[in-house]
């Protein structure tokens, strides 16, 4: 194994696992990270891979001493509750860890002076969550101090932490992980990582993905027949999507009445875009619009960064709305243009099945990855697989759609766009 | 019955009701306006009185050379289609009609100048259309010229149409009305009120209005979560309703996670919303407000009027949002405030199984009013009872919450807002 | 008023009520019975009233020394939890009475031997419980004692008592009332009509009715694409209904894709209704049945009594399935019938919003009647208004469908299916 | 690649494609079949590997002067109409073919004798079919004589055949493929493997899976009501899975309500179930019960075949229903078992978003094959990507659930049932 996909580890696993389970991962066991019968000539022998997921026949930390914390950070997204329930649950059923804290509000919680008392969890009180979107911790955005956060699960006597957020959550989780390291203590931290646009390197897929899919098909389904219902109708739906195009892409091939998405990963000319619905729009008099929120970025004036220091995009929605209606005035073509945004909608909602599921078992390999001593990595699903990812190499690069490949073929082919915008 | 009340006609019935009919309705059958104890014994006898709807035993319009035709008019409404469907569902099969146009755009389609040429309706096309939201005819907002409509209907031969509309709407059915009159033409013009604000006089609900509660319901919850989820979070959700807060108050008393409605019917100053809602967001951290489009216009400046010479209102719903944020920054407090304007997922939605049911009652109702000849009223519901109401007093007042009667109590024990803001 | 519809009282109201309300209603303000012109007439100017319901000025009760408590009996029913949340809120926070009991699984749990502990009710434990279908109080059937129910009452000091159940139930209750009263005792017994068959006199509509119309919308569908799926297909769905076919007749409106409706009002013989199917079948090659429970009972074997002393149906629905397959196995035409029976999943979901405000407002209504010393008493809705209906009133006749009505009529209408099958 | 792997072709691929694809997959490109690390090095340096799916560069169909055809066998599921619709767009748009045929009613569509005439597809035809469930083709069970369906495809002049069934479906494609092939004719026969159970081999996930595991929610959630509303309720869901529980495992993971789940894979001894479940009811008064269809054969007689030749399975629902009540009966404990069926509504549901975008992709996939002259074989996905199965791999054995794997060991955690019942 590469350097790079080498796992960390606190210490030595010297306790047995309290698992009935019937199988036990061994730790050299990893999943090829390419897949294809190409990549696999190319390797030589020696293909790099992922270390496989799952309960260890040794841990490292005793359950009836041992104390766990969680803490949800960033934007709402479907599924939170669901991870939260889960690591009790396992934690508490599985491994039998009884001390398990909910910090509150993001990192927030783990700063002493904030004096965020955090939740005491246990499997009644959290029995019924997953019902509900949002996240019964709280959240909020934006850094802390490490040091502080180590002073505070240091003090707290916290055995493993798990981190629930995006790539700016995890980079936070790396630090933390520094800092222990530094003091010499056997904290775990364990990342699951929490990115609706699914856009998480050496993960196939991450939760509230699909119901985000699944949700935005109501304001499709609604922009399609707001353009059907006038002469002329244009119907915008923006979508989330920062640097990547998964969320707008697989919403569009889900709906099949998308007429043309614009997503961050392909460059475009408003002249192009508007041609493009003059000539739908005379012969077929509506078009319904999916527009991921970080697409044409070029196009809008930037807005500084938010608490998370994520840059703040420029309302793409909004002055697509604006643009395609001034077009259309100057064209003399009567059109009417209809804008939504749903996206807090989305986020909100509760986990679809399949999401709960996934939500589940990836609940599950974290607490396994946190018992058997590892840190500083995230859990994800590869090939297949579930597998462990040190957060350095997983906040690295982000995933994107690529342009020249089949899914945004079928896109293409979905929504009868021209290949060529720019 | 007062002259007020009074249903006009085209003409004589001449013509035996082709339906297999166990019941017929006569024409002296009325429903009580006000059907209290106290009502009756005001009236001493003489009770003022809907005339009632329903099949008549003798009709005018001879089924077989007879021509109906449909036009839908302003912004979508969940039911239409059901609306169109049941209409020609009922003159196809029931009285025999089989030459029935559907109306292009609204009342552009009446105007020969658009060139929108009619569809052809007949049950195999509209036999699956209620599954889908808006409307299959289209629809433009704003009036046109009665003559040239009148000259529309007569060239066509038509003669019974289903003007299906808002109040604007229904004032163009009664001009169309007296031109037809004018000229001595023997047309029928039948009203079906669309109103999602369910704000018309004389009738207890209106198609679409019903749905619309319930899908309200979504954006609520998604309001609620964004604002649990964070540490002194506000959602906003502004929803239909621009003379009258039924939809608002309704999704209210369903969702009961709401804390302040604001409705066109009150009055109320932006210190005494910010110093309800702080003390709330003290006390409980977060909160959840609906506000009606039309609601605290005296906050915001107006728009001008639009296509359909209805007002443009102010938007209170980013209003608000600015303004709460600027409030409780002034104030020091965090607070994050999320806005949801749902509206257009709201009114493209297909209507919920019991608006069906009432869409295919209305319609019904009113293929019976058209057949024997009633002309320049709208159906409705009053008292349990399917009822003609002559348009000019439909239109007249809008229906709207009793600020002092039980409904806005119910209201206000459900969000536990103060009664007095203003 | 006459006698039959005076609603009883304990005793004098003489404390003053704490609502902040802006309108009480008077004791003596009714609705009308009959509000049609026709029967304004007929009455004479003394129209039969129900006494209306509402807020009164002066209450029986002392909240603060009053205690209250709940019982739900019967089968499931869409809104339960809504009504016993509901309940609860009123008490407690307009009237300020917090000392709410939840008895435990029915009748059962006012009987002292079965030793039931009562649930402690409070905002905070029924604040999410609508979200739920299903009772949490549980439920059984079945009449036990009233001198022990009545013991149970006054050993447990409550003061008022709210019955949520089915005219079983409703009878149990007035059994109760009357045992009170000979002890000379002053408890309020209250009634929340729950029938999900809609078949209540005096009340147009009760809770879960609606959820169940839109829940049965799913299996329809379902049997209708079965049916679609293969040639000569039948799907057949039963729905509840055990006297009346509200829920059949509403959901085939709803769903326009039922071909034949079977109801217990209806008389059919088996060979009318196997030659329209077979007809239709030639015709179209499938075909979808909505039958009510208890329709065509003549044609299936008695099963006895259930716990409540209702009357067992025999299963008409499988007893149509085999029956309608021999029929066309012996007229060697082959078919496929498929048949599905959702009534467990539809009776224990949760409301729908419309039901949601539908039950909240029953609720509110229930406890003014009780604060106001009503007894022996449901609440209901009639003519639009909220009403007291005497027990001994409402549990008198089953409401029915009049097959020579005009509902009836739209049903045929929409299957098309011959008006007698007799 | 082994000889099991390698997929037949129909002949030379000589005509350039037509598609304006930035990709094509090379025919040497594979996808490994085990992509583990332990895989790897088992292998030495020859990896067994499927075929990559996905469009090629040489294609052996002259798109303009090509006819395809389709047909849909067996019971519904989820999705079918979504195949057929994409399949009728890719071929139509991407490459150009205009004559496609709907064979009706499964393979009695292919046998001349039954005279059902083909459906002829085109975009318009199918553009809104994917909104419904069932397939618009009609379906039926069972074998037909592979000569006359070689006589159909020949004298139609079908150049392609897809065939979107399970595996008796496609061992019925094997044997027309055997038939052609003796022929020397040049059609190529493509499957789409059907099976709501998600147990062929070499695929990962099937379509229809998802939205079954989806849909099964609501009945689960319904029983659980049940179970809850009454004391010592017991709640039985049976679910799809004849042979494999992966719906039933999926559904319970979803759910989190369930407290066994019973299926094929395992085998159970009555009595240990009855200890457990009593055991449950003592402690908690109420139960949930999953069970697959194919579960515990052993304990319910068998009924013969149908007419696909699949065993019929004894009704274990019916028989747990029974069995259940008369053990709580015999140990004089009440209890009351509620039964749900749910399978028609489950599978004549439409697709979920998720699972229309896996039907969108597995058709493309399929049509690339059928294009490039590809026969005998089944499109599937493995380790993340599309690949190309031969038929007879893919019926040889099914994918039934490893119960010493990881996956049931999530259920049994999330039941809390043991693991051994036997």
């Amino acid at each position: 194994m590469t350097e790079d996909l080498r796992i960390e580890k606190v210490g030595q696993c010297i306790f047995s696992s309290p698992l009935d389970s019937a199988v036990f991962i061994t730790d050299s066991e990893g999943v090829l990270i390419d897949a294809t019968l190409s990549g696999c000539e190319r390797c030589q022998g020696e293909p790099a891979s992922l270390e496989m997921a799952g309960p260890r026949e040794k841990i490292f930390f005793k359950p009836e001493t041992s104390r766990a914390a969680l803490v949800t950070c960033g934007g709402l997204c479907p599924g939170l509750n669901d991870v939260i329930r889960a690591v009790v649950m396992v934690l508490w059923y599985r491994y039998g860890v009884k001390e398990i804290l909910g910090l509150r509000y993001g990192y927030e919680g783990l700063i002493a002076s904030f004096n965020h008392e955090p939740l005491v969890l246990n499997p009644e009180l959290v029995e019924d969550i997953h019902r509900d979107g949002g996240t019964i911790l709280g959240t909020s955005r934006g850094p802390q101090d490490p040091t502080l956060m180590a002073d505070f699960l240091s003090e707290r006597k916290i055995d493993m932490l798990f981190t629930i957020g995006g790539d700016g959550t995890q980079r936070g989780a790396l630090a933390i992980t520094r800092e222990i390291e530094k003091r010499g203590l056997a904290i775990s931290v364990i990342g699951i990582p929490k990115t609706i646009d699914n856009d998480i390197s050496f993960t196939e897929r991450t939760f509230g993905f699909e119901t985000a899919v699944a949700m935005s098909q109501i304001p499709i389904t609604g922009a399609h027949m707001e353009a059907k219902g006038v002469r002329n109708g244009i119907g915008i739906v923006k979508l989330m999507g920062r640097e990547s195009g998964f969320i707008a892409a697989y919403a569009t091939l889900a709906s099949s009445d998308v007429n043309l998405v614009l997503i961050p990963e392909i460059h475009f000319s408003l002249e192009k875009v508007f041609a493009y619905l003059e000539e739908r729009i005379v012969r077929k008099r509506h078009a319904v619009i999916v527009v991921a929120e970080g697409a044409g970025q070029e196009h809008v004036p930037a807005e500084g960064t938010d608490a998370s220091g994520n840059k703040k995009l420029g309302d793409i929605g909004l002055f697509l709305k604006a643009a395609i209606t001034e077009y259309f005035s100057r064209r003399k073509i009567p059109a009417a243009v209809r804008y939504i945004d749903p996206s807090y909608t989305i986020r909100s909602a509760p986990a679809t099945p399949e999401d709960s599921v996934f939500c589940f078992q990836l609940a599950e390999n974290a607490v396994h990855a946190a018992m058997s001593g590892r840190t500083g990595m995230v859990v994800g699903i590869w090939n297949g697989h579930f597998v462990h990812i040190p957060i350095r190499l997983s906040v690295k690069d982000r995933k994107k759609i690529d342009t020249s490949g089949l899914l945004w073929q079928s896109v293409l082919d979905n929504t009868g766009q021209p290949r060529n915008l720019a």
